[in-house]
């Protein structure tokens, strides 16, 4: 009987892995979305006769919820272990009623208005993250996320001539690109650069520096001047006679001085770049869309995981809901717990594989949320979502993505991370606040302390079950890291940190495909 | 008794128009949004004593909509006419069931599936137009306009290396930052910039251009490499030990021959840089909740205007929705159509009024709506919204904003304006569609052509009661244009022809704002 393409898809996706796969997949004319990484799920029809292998799962979060998720694709036995009374791990959405104590005792209860929330951990999606393919195939509703924002603003404290003052990022992004295109015509035209540039190159090019920073031609010696409304407007064009007001753009020294044109490279990210988006309602819409199709009794919430073996069967775990320690045996275990907390777990794990998961480096990040009884960011500014950046300590704003023109918005205040998030981390709440809000009046002015309905803070070093935002690797390359790719006898190891998109949902969820992958295939093949 | 803020600055607003009142309102401090035209409604406490006016409005397209609506905010009687059977004129959503005939005799009859459709005139707000300020009072809901995609493509037929295949916006923007960082470093570094730039200067500039380009220290000759994946990858990062495989970036002259540098500006636009909007379910929900805020038995549909007359007493206006011809008199007239239309319109306006109707240039765009039962641009190719553009005739096409994930899409195969829209207006829409998809084919493949379900092609040189997508004057200081911003008699014009933001809703705004204070000024001061 001829194979189905997909069923020939799936035989190289199990044997070779997924770079084998790509290059097939490549080869049938089947990747002109190239970048996103070829995965077959596994299937009922490669156990035939097998019998059902059981999957006990450490940690619901997004790689253990995909795990369980893709495995029952196989028709797979799956239990999941949570310590947490709720799925998605680190991806997290703070509303009105949710409560948490950290691990420095600080308790906090949100009283966020109905329909607004904060995204305490991840909160925006790459479009070409696999992220937003659970999303379609799970259906939770996406929407924008706005990355970037030509009317947010760059702020940055100091002693330049620009120094202590809101710039909208177009006026940054005018002058800068406007300056770069003069000195570099001028440079052009001048024959500095005819080692490395033709006479058509340098035609070509000065033709594109005139249109990327809107300068005069050479007779103005390709004077910049900012008066086409790229930098905005004092007064902005309307009706009858009113063309606009320029001011004139800052003087070069100033522009380069200060900094501003720093952040631009964060808009052309991988990741980062424009179009971003999040699920409609928070972002934990995803682990609970998993918990559903997963079904809610396969998952023990509360579980708190004591021991961890490898047996000659399979695995043994024991797990405490409360008062008396349980004992789970099942043929594998994945653990999807952050590897510097599964380092903690008694385990008969060999010494070379608690010392790759210590490997692991916690980092920090801190959000926090406020709610606003007016959206003073739109009517006031004219700021509809995205990014302020300064280089105060709470050096990112957030404005809200989702419920524009509404009476109330919930702003992220701060999203910093590693220092400066845990100079925060180590304030309590209500003095967090106190300190986001005097630096947020020093951008926004006094509105930035009024009308302030609700707020929440997170300090994820500081947060149980998770002890980090993300962890970062000394090395990915010298061969700690690798150990943990591979099962350990019964033992898999799955989540953001074993993969190359740390910090992203698309990390945990890869990893937990590649993991689905290496046992299924393990488990076909026997 | 005190004036309130409010009241004086409506006091300054009518005497001294716009440009006095934003003076003052920065002088009160009230201008952190300084943007945005200043504009007070005219309000009844100003007409006490006066007796009501009647007002009688040309026109149901955005400035009408709006003179009526702000008229109805100090208590005059409006009356409007509007030649088709529809509010919003060039702001027109095509849905299923959208029936026109054009001049040339084409009769299109949509059929769009439930939920999805076209905006054949505007199609974006700019999160600094009064547009949006009309949303929030109106309660049009919004969200985001796609305007600026990196994953989208730029496609240049020709004959350099780069042509005739699609490259995303991320990676030519990588390219061009990336050379452009190189060259204008090394210029720097060598000294070739020493007049123009302090050696502060200097420092500064080459850590922005590290930034910006992602380019090499000094010992490398700062050279762009193109391996931080901001250009995009071959494989993406993922799982295990896939760190991303990217390829080597274009070559220098290869890139800035291509010209695909020459779109970046675009997005810097005061009009067109993100974050952008639209309503929520198409353009002209605009209208009709102007139409509802209004009343409907307020607009006379299917009125065409056969005769406008200044009287001793008013204004006689006559006109017919059928058959016989009625005469309206009123105490003022507000003509808010097309310029060359109202000259057309037999009247005992000066001549020097009609040589300034007929001074307005008609411009074409034209649009063509493909509904696909299937969202290829985002299961295959990972675009999210976002507009592709090239060198072809059809020069942009548009990714929906709206209906992510959804089963069918529809996508502006082409908007495009001037002589491109004149080649495709000259076409039966079924040659529209044909060509368009043969350009569109190169672009993006064979699936371009499949999976179609529904179109609709507009041509606004064309299209009745518009004949033209907007227009564009000669000169807007030269006196000529001028004379239609004041009263002729008692006959007023508004449009967006009458403003700095021609073919903008925000231009229609202004000027219907301005004619409504000009016009209430003179029967409040009498």
């Amino acid at each position: 009987m001829a194979q189905t393409r997909r069923q020939f898809l799936r035989q190289v996706g199990i044997t070779g892995g997924a770079g084998v796969m790509y290059s097939t997949m490549s080869a049938l004319g089947l990747t002109s979305a190239a970048e996103t990484p070829a995965y077959a799920a596994p299937s009922r029809v490669e156990l035939a006769g097998r019998g059902t292998k059981h999957v006990v799962i450490l940690g619901a979060g997004i790689a253990g919820l995909t795990s369980a998720y893709e495995l029952l694709k196989a028709g797979y036995k799956v239990t999941l272990l949570e310590a947490r009374k709720r799925p998605g791990g680190r991806n997290w959405t703070v509303r009105g009623g949710t409560e948490e104590t950290d691990l420095a005792g600080n308790t906090q209860r949100a009283t966020f208005s109905k329909g607004q929330y904060m995204n305490a951990g991840p909160a925006r999606i790459p479009q070409h993250h696999v992220t937003l393919d659970y999303c379609r195939e799970l259906g939770v509703a996406i929407e924008p996320f706005v990355n970037q924002n030509a009317d947010a603003y760059l702020y940055r404290e100091g002693s330049t001539a620009l120094s202590n003052k809101p710039i909208r990022h177009r006026t940054a992004k005018a002058d800068t690109y406007g300056y770069v295109s003069e000195l570099l015509a001028k440079a052009t035209d001048q024959g500095a650069l005819d080692s490395y540039l033709t006479a058509t190159d340098k035609q070509a090019l000065i033709g594109f520096l005139t249109s990327f920073g809107s300068i005069g031609d050479k007779s103005s010696g390709f004077k910049y001047t900012g008066t086409d409304g790229r930098r905005g407007y004092d007064v902005e064009p309307g009706a009858g006679l009113e063309g606009g007001t320029t001011a004139a753009p800052y003087a070069l020294s100033d522009v380069f001085a200060s900094g501003v044109g720093n952040y631009f490279s964060f808009e052309f990210g991988w990741d980062q770049a424009m179009m971003m988006f999040q699920p409609v309602g928070g972002m934990d819409r995803i682990p609970y869309a998993f918990e559903q199709a997963i079904g809610r009794e396969k998952i023990q919430y509360g579980a708190e995981v004591l021991g961890l073996r490898n047996t000659s069967a399979g695995v043994e775990i024991t797990y405490t809901t409360g008062a008396r320690p349980r004992v789970l045996t099942a043929d594998f275990a994945i653990c999807s717990l952050p590897p510097h907390i599964a380092a903690k777990i008694p385990s008969n794990l060999p010494a070379d594989i608690i010392t790759a998961l210590q490997y692991a480096r916690p980092t920090n990040a801190g959000k926090l949320g406020i709610e606003y009884g007016r959206r003073w960011w739109e009517e006031d500014l004219r700021i509809y979502g995205g990014i302020t950046n300064s280089n105060l300590d709470t050096v990112n704003t957030w404005y809200p993505s989702y419920g524009f023109h509404g009476k109330r918005g919930t702003v992220i205040s701060y999203y910093n991370t590693g220092a400066n998030a845990n100079t925060y981390g180590a304030l309590t709440p209500a003095a967090r606040l106190d300190r986001a809000v005097a630096q947020g009046t020093k951008i926004h002015g006094d509105v930035y302390g009024k009308d302030i309905e609700a707020t929440f803070s997170v300090n994820w070093l500081g947060t149980k079950y998770s002890e980090a935002s993300w962890i970062s690797w000394p090395s990915q390359t010298d061969g700690v890291y690798a150990k943990l790719l591979d099962a350990t006898g019964n033992i898999y190891f799955a989540g953001d940190h074993l993969s190359h998109a740390i910090a992203w949902q698309h990390g945990a969820m890869t990893s937990a495909r590649a993991t689905v992958t290496a046992l299924h295939s393990r488990v076909a093949s026997k």
